[in-house]
């Protein structure tokens, strides 16, 4: 009998920044009894998977040994880690330990997938601890920038393993428990820390990261002095954002309007939790019309461009009854994530040519990050002095970055991708095993394979159109009436004017002519031959090779 | 008869970046004599022109009015000023003025396209006049991130225009000739600048523009101490950063290989022009093969992120016998222009992921801008203090911006974007006329416009999937067989794992019994009614509403 071993395993996160997803688990090899640590999402974008709504984690792996998942933690409620709960958990269907806001978002997406509500069990701060299986878990607060995130210790026989979980050193954040390195002395006191998995999300950001609450100074400044309507957009689940500009509004004589669905339901779950308290009062958008724009303030969903928030709808002209002028003021109290500048950039001249201002976020002036820099996760190496660190939460140059930097202080580190299965057993992480991992696209209603063919086939519709080819033939196999082409996504016109499908069907229909029976008879073949005839004309009319679908079609009498 | 007027009209350019073409005119209304200045490409992306090659304006006002047009200028040889000359010269067929290697690179455009390259003339900077109808034209040297780089003074009956072109306040450029202060003070006091047409790129950006030569030292620094192989990309056209890259590798002991030839095009058009001299020896592939790594700096392209360039090609593996790995190191000496960030981001994971050292801009000690900053431009307008300003090169954003800072400091501005016409003889520039402008695209090899719909096509393609439907009947209107159903970019399985097409084949076969037989006599309506047929059961299987190509074929008795 082999001994029992400690694993880790990420399935999602751990080679790209998005779709968190870990397996820990703990016994003899190939019987592990499991844990799951997030179940995030990602958002697909034109270049790679046009038409997806959401991507979440391929956990197959997990599915397969559902029987040895002993329990489900989510850290925080961002989409990130918690975006593929309600899409997933049917397939798992073990218990949810989170905090109490979490808690309650994770509540609405089963809620919307029609779940039960009680698969999630709401869960205390340290020293509460969870027991699953052989693992004891108990979830430390931590600053970031949604309330009540956590990093997780993970006590195993093997050891204590900390999780970091989204992070940041924040000693004043607003709203939430402020960082505490007393407390996180007395983690590594009580018992060493064998393994920290650690965010690597900020790591190549030089400086020591700020706290929230050096917002409040400008962000009341900038509002004080804003002319007319004064419009903040930030992530719907920043809530200690939300409070910041909500107060500097209240300041500055300003009844404070929420328009955006999430951003509402956040602030709600807040509220209802009691993580915010104080915040000032809101008007409906009907008493936000009535009031006088220099007494306005709108916090608005869509701080990353998306086409269906309030920003963009507000950048389009009217909704829900508001109109920006000149005169108005529109902030980004946000960064820009990398894919996302062309939706930011065309909001932001869309008010320009309103001649509204608009202020980003100036370098962090108006905004900071949520995720701890890299002298700060220098700081938590030293707090911690892990055996050994595996950085999380990050693409491979993130991770590589953050191995080199726990080498420098003398851990043992080791980058581990989606997919790789590391034994934290021993003195250093060792590669234990690979194991098939990917990507599943929500399309629609229906959850598919990343490379299944069906979204390569998208991609290619779109770089080079779509050629659709009918023919007929009778029981003789000879061609009845000619070759039909339809084009979509192709210019009607080729060289010196002519029609392009005309080109093509008096080309196929010579083809037709000339091709011999045993082609004629064989589906396969003539669908290639159709093919080629079409790519051609298509070549020389054109210059583009289209995608083509043939439908042969065969009238037998009846 | 109405009084001459001078006017200023963008076809390109102005309220985006890229694309830049502008016309002037001097004359009686409508009859104004024009001069073209720039013709500029703009790059498509999958978001907005998926299989597209390249963007132009679209120059159908000046084609319809080509009798009037005496001739064109190019301010230098970047692409978003040059690439459209080979594929819209044709449409004008007049004299191109150019600097030496502005006009060599043009020349190889013109030669790409098999037409005359004796179209374009060299011309030598100020004093040299370029008369063309009512406008002396000189091309004043300014410093850019490309030899030879102009500015154009535009003298007309109404008074003197500065055209900045692309341009910054370099007065040590490595390459080209530096910054004059004296020099445009000269230009002022021989005339006074009754509008200065202005460079926006970079008006965000608050700090003093820095030098090419600040990056020797660092650059010789960082490749000095680099262990192994060294690798950097940056525009090829940059050919003072390419000096100081080689000059720092050869002080470093290491030999240059150039990959790409886009690099080595640019490289070669400097030395014969003599904009270049004293660049090291190069080494062929051949060469650099046998050469140990650590005395080897490779030159290449791709620094976008390009997928057919050497950056990326690089990234993929071995490429022209050239493999990266462990310890060499590759740097980013360019800033990724937005919208480029995957594809830039792609290939540092995976050079990470080959363990080679990858180095960005580091905030500009390894790169600089080449466009002027903010205070700048505020020097450029106080320097040459023109009656008007009407900026350029730059979105809405920028030109609104830009605007904001010329009326602080006292001087009429106003934006006017791609299509805005501007009466530029009186005190300030008053809106003359709206001109439709847009896009043109050129897709294979060729013209279409964008918005004649066949890009839009591939992008419902894109995200919705395509559906191709056949039906056949015969000469009574009676279906002959079943409706059949291809699918594209779909998947293939509805609920319960049925196959979608043959659920949409069912419910087609259905409503082909019970279609009435006007219906059925009616191409147009029975298409409709297919296309709602399947469309309704792609909603209830799988979420999605796809495009929907129907064709209904009519065998007739021959």
């Amino acid at each position: 009998m082999s001994k029992d071993r400690l694993i880790y395993l990420p399935l999602g996160g751990a080679g790209e920044i998005g779709m968190n997803c870990y397996v820990y688990g703990y016994g003899a090899p190939g019987k592990e009894r499991l844990i799951l640590v997030d179940m995030g999402v990602t958002f697909p974008d034109m270049d790679g998977a046009p038409g997806v709504d959401v991507i979440l984690p391929d956990i197959a792996w997990l599915e397969e040994r559902v029987d040895r998942l002993e329990a489900i933690f989510i850290t925080h409620a961002h989409e990130d880690h918690i975006g593929a709960l309600g899409l997933l958990w049917p397939k798992l269907k073990k218990k949810v330990y989170a905090r109490r806001f979490t808690a309650t978002i994770g509540r609405l997406k089963l809620e919307e997938e029609g779940l039960p509500l009680d698969a999630i069990t709401t869960v205390e701060a340290r020293p509460a601890v969870v027991e699953a299986g052989p693992f004891k878990v108990q979830f430390v607060p931590v600053a970031h920038s949604i309330p009540e995130s956590a990093a997780l210790i993970i006590d195993t026989p093997a050891g204590r393993v900390v999780h970091s979980g989204d992070f940041k050193l924040d000693r004043s954040p607003v709203v939430g428990e402020p960082w505490d390195d007393a407390g996180w002395e007395a983690i590594a006191a009580e018992r060493p820390v064998k393994a920290l998995m650690c965010d690597s999300t900020n790591v190549f950001s030089p400086h020591q990261g700020r706290s929230e609450a050096t917002l409040a100074g400008p962000l009341a400044e900038l509002i004080a002095r804003a002319p007319g309507l004064f419009v903040a957009t930030t992530f719907g689940s920043n809530v200690a954002r939300l409070k910041t500009l909500a107060e500097a509004a209240r300041a500055a004589d300003r009844s404070i309007c929420v328009l955006g669905r999430s951003m509402k339901r956040m602030l709600a779950a807040a509220e209802e939790t009691g993580v915010l308290q104080g915040f000032p009062r809101v008007v409906t958008p009907e008493e936000a019309l009535e009031i006088p724009r220099r007494n306005l303030m709108l916090l608005v969903t869509g701080s990353q461009g998306e086409r269906r928030a309030a920003s963009a709808a507000l950048s389009r002209g009217r909704y829900l009854g508001f109109e920006m002028k000149a005169g108005d003021s529109f902030l980004f109290s946000s960064r820009t994530i990398p894919g996302n500048e062309r939706g930011v950039i065309r909001i932001w001249n869309a008010f320009s040519e309103m001649g509204v201002t608009v202020i980003d976020d100036m370098n962090g002036l108006y905004h900071v990050s949520g995720h701890a820099n890299r002298p700060d996760l220098e700081h938590v190496h030293r707090l911690l002095l892990p055996d050994m660190l595996v950085p999380m939460h990050g693409e491979h140059r993130h991770l590589s970055e953050h191995v080199r930097i726990a080498h420098e202080a003398g851990i043992a580190a080791a980058v581990a991708v989606n997919g790789t299965m590391l034994d934290l057993t021993g003195e250093t992480p060792a590669v234990a095993e690979y194991i098939e991992t990917g990507r599943v696209y929500l399309d629609g209603t229906v959850l598919i394979g990343a490379l299944d063919g069906v979204i390569r086939d998208r991609i290619r519709m779109a770089l080079n159109g779509h050629a659709l080819v009918t023919v007929i033939l009778d029981e003789n196999d000879d061609p009845m009436g000619e070759p039909w082409v339809e084009l979509m996504g192709l210019t009607d016109q080729g060289k010196g004017g002519r029609l392009l499908n005309e080109t093509m069907e008096a080309d196929l229909a010579d083809y037709m002519e000339r091709a011999g029976r045993k082609v004629l008879r064989d589906d396969d073949r003539l669908e290639e031959e159709i093919r080629k005839v079409v790519r051609q004309v298509a070549m020389e009319e054109i210059g583009k090779k289209p995608e083509v679908t043939v439908v042969v079609s065969r009238l037998v009498a009846e």
